[in-house]
């Protein structure tokens, strides 16, 4: 069958065969089938899904057009987590220490920003001399030294989940349910840990908007894990609001180690469920226990201690961190409650400051961004500082900043 | 609003307003808009459909993307035809002479073949000399002169239907009805006449499969040419076998000049049907009375002496037509009664004679072909020959043709 037929049995919502799905997306993979042919048929998928069999097939051809990680070299049970997106999300960066902490080993191959999503390999970047290339080997031998290791995911794995992932960011196909499966799956497989926790943020300013789209994705997840004998553990988050304080490269490193250090509030708070859900899953314990647990580690300093272990490691320096020169209080122009803070508007500052990626490969400055230093719910009064924006340049955007601010009275 | 806006907009099947398509597909047509961001619309359109007031916008924007005809300049009541494809269509070489004859004004933009369906433009070029190319004058004083012009549709007109035309063949988004009839009616529109005849080819074989599709795109197409002030005249007919006994660009202009000079068969059938159609609607006469017209100007040699006006018109001498230096029997190897004669394998032995173009630009053949010798319902007999193939090369093509012929006890 050629690929014109093919995209025309989508098209009409008949299933492909695995045959069929080979034929067009190892020619795309390889050049023979164009991106117009398969933006149309990534379209009709779109419209008109994919049944669980194809999205498991899907799944394999993307694994398939890559390399995979040795994971029987790994000492001890390996885990691994997943973050759908979210402004301000260094999640990670505290969670990998928390479980190494607690005996786990979780690797991580990860990815760089894009707009105002920003990725975990450029936070780590601001660290002077962190390496963010590690080769097979090295992945692995940080991780049985450490318990924890992140690394850029290289053209080396999955290479054809990353030409679909482009395709459908100027096609209008991102809201594809199994396509966002297969891909999110397909990259966490090739890394191979035992038990996957997908972070899925949910709300109107996240890929999925709503509860019940959230649910099919996290229980197609599920299936493909099983399918492959991993336990997949999604959980549900909303993403409306900045993730904790800082937003920006070197910012948000900062936060991480103040929460590593003891800091509290919804980042910390997030940490803590998703750290025990995977920890209970994982020891087979009852989630207190489990919660008991992660806190312990985040108390005593023993997570904090394995960050530093981690950044060492990696060739970092966290004492040679840069922040931007300047430091602009943000003050607020009216009294009042503050009840929103825009995920997106921040987001969109920080990206303004200098801290993002208009397009890939455009240059970062990781010093720069935005601290928060109200909380929702505080009450407000005109001339109270709102924001810092940490800055290089001499441009004003406190209008950009008082945007993402919702004070009523 | 954003293209990606406009195709997500698209993608969960709601209205695109006049700006939005104006925005992506002039964008599209200035080339910031890319092939693979089209094509997912494609999709999206041909999955989700368009409305009519959609429909009648990318008419427009069709339009508007390039050049029109004044056909201020014609004297007297201009039609047009268009017919949907067919092996061995060469309906409008008969039906333009016929409706000169008549007094009306046909004047034609045609295309050239691809693949197995042919174009009339690479018939009349088997005409030693015959100019195809015609300025925009040229083109009203052949009409005004003769009654009937038929020249080649240049890059001037409709840049974009070609664009988009040449995308969805290869994108699997050529059945969407709306894109059909504004692709048809935008090429028609651009020309001007005041009546246009569509030979709408249903089957399996066409491109459109069923009798429903046929009535809705019909329907379609009479609104946008209401809207127009136009009077589009849809006649659904059937596709499936080769349309007359001739395949193959100089042999088609042999038997439309067989036809009108008094050869009967399916293929003068389908013109006098066609014709007095057409003329009992411009006339607004019955159809018995126009019937009577169409018959009277083809069997007293008024309509011959048309088509050879308007050669002679165009620079073309039909003495000099070439046929192809050999003409290769095919016979049956059974006996039994001929049930039916497939259009695409008649069509597939006359590309592969050299008849056609396997890709833009190839050169073709203009001498070989098929001459069918039987027709459906007549007793065969072993070794009766079934058709003619004309031919420059040695190959031996005898089985791909007898698959042509089905043959039963």
């Amino acid at each position: 069958m050629g690929v014109l037929e093919i995209i025309e049995k989508k098209r009409v919502g008949l299933e492909l065969s695995k045959s069929e799905l080979k034929e067009v997306f190892m020619g795309y993979n390889d050049g023979t089938v164009e991106d117009y042919q398969m933006s149309s048929l990534l379209m009709a998928i779109t419209i008109n899904g994919m049944t669980f069999e194809e999205t498991l097939n899907l799944t394999d051809l993307i694994i398939a057009s890559g390399s995979t990680m040795d994971t029987n070299k790994v000492k001890g049970v390996m885990v691994d987590k997943h973050s759908t997106g979210g402004i301000g999300d260094k999640t990670s960066l505290i969670l990998g220490p928390v479980m190494a902490s607690l005996g786990l080993k979780m690797g991580k191959l990860s990815g760089r920003g894009l707009g105002i999503t920003g990725g975990t390999i450029d936070k780590l970047e601001s660290i002077p001399g962190f390496k963010v290339h590690l080769s097979k080997d090295e992945f692995i031998e940080c991780l049985n030294k450490v318990g924890f290791t992140e690394c850029e995911q290289t053209e080396e794995f999955t290479p054809l989940d990353k030409k679909i992932y482009n395709l459908r960011s100027v096609t209008g196909t991102v809201s594809s349910i199994p396509l966002i499966a297969s891909s999110i799956m397909s990259k966490k497989l090739v890394v191979g840990a035992d038990y996957i926790l997908i972070d899925l943020k949910v709300g109107s300013g996240a890929l999925i908007k709503t509860k019940s789209e959230a649910v099919e994705l996290a229980n197609t997840m599920i299936d493909i894990g099983k399918a492959y004998n991993k336990l997949v553990i999604p959980i549900l988050t909303n993403m409306s609001r900045p993730l904790g304080d800082n937003v920006g490269n070197a910012l948000e490193v900062l936060e991480a180690m103040d929460v590593l250090k003891g800091k509290t509030g919804v980042l910390r708070d997030l940490v803590v469920e998703l750290g025990s859900v995977l920890y209970s899953r994982v020891e087979n314990i009852n989630l207190d226990r489990a919660t008991k647990e992660v806190k312990r580690v985040l108390d005593d300093g023993s997570a904090y201690k394995k960050f530093m272990d981690f950044v060492r490691v990696q060739g970092g320096n966290i004492d040679k961190i840069e922040l931007a020169k300047k430091m602009v209080p943000v003050k607020s122009k009216t009294d009042g409650i503050l009840k929103d803070i825009s995920a997106s508007d921040i987001g969109e500052l920080a990206l303004e400051l200098g801290g993002g990626r208009m397009k890939k490969g455009d240059a970062i400055d990781y010093g720069v961004g935005v601290v928060i230093n109200k909380h929702i719910g505080d009450h407000i009064r005109e001339g109270d500082i709102l924001c810092y924006m940490y800055q290089n340049d001499e441009i004003d955007r406190e209008e950009l900043a008082l945007r993402a601010f919702s004070i009523v009275k």
